[in-house]
């Protein structure tokens, strides 16, 4: 019998308690988190906040009580305070806690920028059900947002207040949206913005924030960013990002990455004996590259808090998590929004330090047979090395329906380190309704391997 | 400078002409087709029958005019006799015709049964521009209809027929719908067709036609089974699958290989010098199984169209085909069927030659986050290898959206021979409107995950 003590609601802690009590229920599981919910999906709260969920309560996956029935206690409202490793003992409360295994599942919090006034009446972060629900009542009774950053969650965010009959300003401090893609998918991506919300969406790039204008009450009023441009609206929601939660750990001799997140192995162990990490809090490796990378995503903290709950729980070098392929995917509209793998810019920044010569294709044809009466233009980009032919990475924009299926396809691809000629002749299935009888996929394996054969 | 000479106008034609013609533009290319268009898309008439294309000419993809403009002279119901390898000729409508290289894209027919009056007016076969405009003339002015076999094209026009308003009888002589799926499968595809469908659509297995009642014009009027059941209905059309074109070939010492169609080596090379064969006419390698296999579909004449003209016009071991997944997809109202690979049932006979050991899984969840108010359930079936933890195969159904998406990152996995392990954290992209946040594909693996450490 084993003590497991888990610190985090999120996907990852949730995950580590359900899988490692199921592995052995024989041992004792806590989960200790500072919020007021566990296992809640983040990712839905833009479409909650659009309306489209009609219940926030239905992004509560599992409640305290499931947990609760399951034989784990669940603590809430909980906050952790210290880890002594040597005691094998946590700090929660004011309490001392130990523990056989410990696993960490610290989560992220939203990048606050440095801006002056940041913590005025309506300027919101989304990371939570409370946030979430405070934005959309926030929302009801507004006509204007300032979305600060453009990344998923800002185009999301977008999407939901638009449809909701708001004006939208994205003010973003990087030259473009959506700035992990390539800039040719940026710019797509821009005239797909367009296209959509014509006026309704203002988007103003290179803009540094500096500074909130509060009323009398700390309402905030406007923004003004560093070229000293004004910009007005009811409220303001910070999409700027996440940084994993480490402070605690690092006090406590944790090893950070050079990610800035807790550095794990491959079993999703820290550098301390018993201590194990994962989800939002943890560096990954990118499975192409070779080296460290961040990016939090509740999918990704859900196969880590497997992992280390299976490692954590039955004490044997048993289940490996080995990676990831930096994939994202978005909705916007009827636009699906995708990437796995490496983006040009990406591989040719790789290229300084190891021996790749990244070449790139971009197909655009029709996501269907052409004749269907639904058939819309999707964009692929496929990258790869010259040298050695191994796909690298993908991208793709287009209508709803056949776009996503292409970059999931890759990913298995990326996996196996497949190359240009092993893609060449992908069978994959089809009929009228969901390919061009050539899929894109393959037209771009074949331009690249023109280029290869130069 | 050489001649080339293609025979067929299909997908493997048609598209083995332009290649050979854009690899060295002094080359002579030449297309003679029994036919009386090229480059059209077989797969849409189900479609144009239905009324989703409103023009049947969409269906031709190019025209003989655009290959004339290639410089391609196309020579339209012109009928192979002959082929006299010793004198490099070929002998069409009464005329020699030289080659140097000759590539023969011979198609196939559809496999006509063994029914007395089988040649009865308003008994149909689907496998040209003309038969499609004629099946959709007789549709709009009849009220039933009966479609012997019950494969892809058989559920596809059932569709369209209902779609027009017409009672439809499905008369199957095997035991059950879409048989190269496993049983359980075919029980989902039955239930889907009885949820859309009421009494609209009837379907008979188990019914082996035997003969056709005509009236006194010669006119179909009624199907009767050995079991002595007599179907009534206005016309009939006739889905009992393909079967290669090869007569003529194997009558000039082209060898066929253990399928019946044309035995060709991965550079798509017959038995005899300077004849190549690509398409519906050869016989295809089963990248799994490693076996012989025959599956005539457009994607693999295209592949195989591409390989064959490099191969005949740069003269060197330049291009190979690798051979096929047996991957298909099709829609049915708003449900995606699709499969990759083996069934469990293949599996099983396979391992009855080889040293496997089949397992498999299904998993039935929403195909999008459960809260997400589109999100309908989806069944994934992974087949695998618990010996060598290989993934053997999938099949997929669901509501059309993120179904298609499942098989295709399998195509991928087979293509690189990927196993449960490695399938297991597959970086898939994740958001609430593509998928749940552990995706069907990674539950299923870790079902198997499971099978196979006991």
């Amino acid at each position: 019998m084993k003590k497991i003590v888990i610190i985090g609601g999120g996907a990852a802690g949730a995950k580590a308690a359900s899988k490692s009590k199921r592995l052995n229920p024989q041992n004792h599981v806590e989960l200790y988190t500072r919020d007021e919910n566990i296992s809640i999906s983040l990712c839905g709260l833009p479409y909650y906040i659009e309306g489209s969920v009609d219940d926030v309560k239905k992004l509560i996956i599992r409640t305290p009580q499931d947990f609760i029935n399951m034989g784990i206690p669940v603590f809430l409202n909980h906050t952790l305070e210290n880890i002594i490793p040597e005691q094998n003992c946590v700090l929660i409360n004011g309490n001392h806690i130990f523990y056989d295994e410990l696993i960490l599942a610290l989560g992220a919090d939203v990048n606050i920028p440095k801006i002056e006034n940041i913590f005025a009446n309506n300027v919101f972060t989304l990371r939570s059900i409370e946030s979430g629900v405070k934005i959309r009542e926030k929302m009801l009774s507004s006509k204007s947002v300032i979305l600060l950053g453009a990344g998923y969650i800002g185009i999301e965010l977008a999407e939901a207040f638009i449809k909701n009959g708001l004006e939208v300003i994205i003010v973003e401090a990087r030259e473009r949206i959506a700035s992990d893609f390539d800039e040719d998918f940026s710019k797509l991506i821009q005239d797909v913005i367009i296209s959509k919300c014509n006026s309704k969406l203002q988007t103003y790039y290179n803009e540094n924030a500096v500074k909130i204008i509060v009323d009398e009450n700390n309402n905030f009023k406007s923004l003004i960013t560093e070229s000293g441009k004004e910009f007005f609206a009811d409220f303001c929601v910070l999409s700027t990002g996440a940084k994993p939660n480490v402070e605690i750990a690092k006090k406590c001799g944790i090893k950070l990455g050079v990610t800035g997140a807790i550095e794990v192995d491959n079993r999703m162990r820290t550098n301390i004996k018993n201590i194990f990490a994962c989800g939002d809090c943890t560096q990954k490796y990118d499975i192409v590259t070779r080296e460290p990378a961040y990016l939090g995503l509740g999918t990704i903290a859900n196969k880590e808090g497997r992992v280390a709950a299976i490692n954590a729980t039955c004490g044997k070098d048993f289940e490996i998590f080995d990676g990831i392929l930096t994939s994202v995917i978005t909705r916007f509209f009827d636009y699906t929004i995708s990437k796995t793998g490496l983006t040009f810019q990406k591989a040719v920044e790789y290229s300084k330090k190891v021996n790749l010569e990244p070449i790139s294709t971009v197909v655009t044809k029709k996501d269907k047979a052409s004749y269907m009466p639904t058939a819309s233009e999707m964009t692929l980009k496929l990258v790869a090395d010259k040298r050695s032919g191994e796909i690298l990475g993908a991208q793709s924009i287009g209508c709803v329906g056949n776009v996503a299926q292409r970059i999931n396809t890759i990913t298995s691809a990326l996996r196996a380190r497949l190359t240009v000629d092993e893609l060449l002749h992908l069978d994959l299935p089809y009929a009228p309704p969901y390919s061009s009888s050539i899929d894109p996929i393959l037209t771009a394996a074949y331009k690249l391997k023109e280029q290869i054969k130069k």
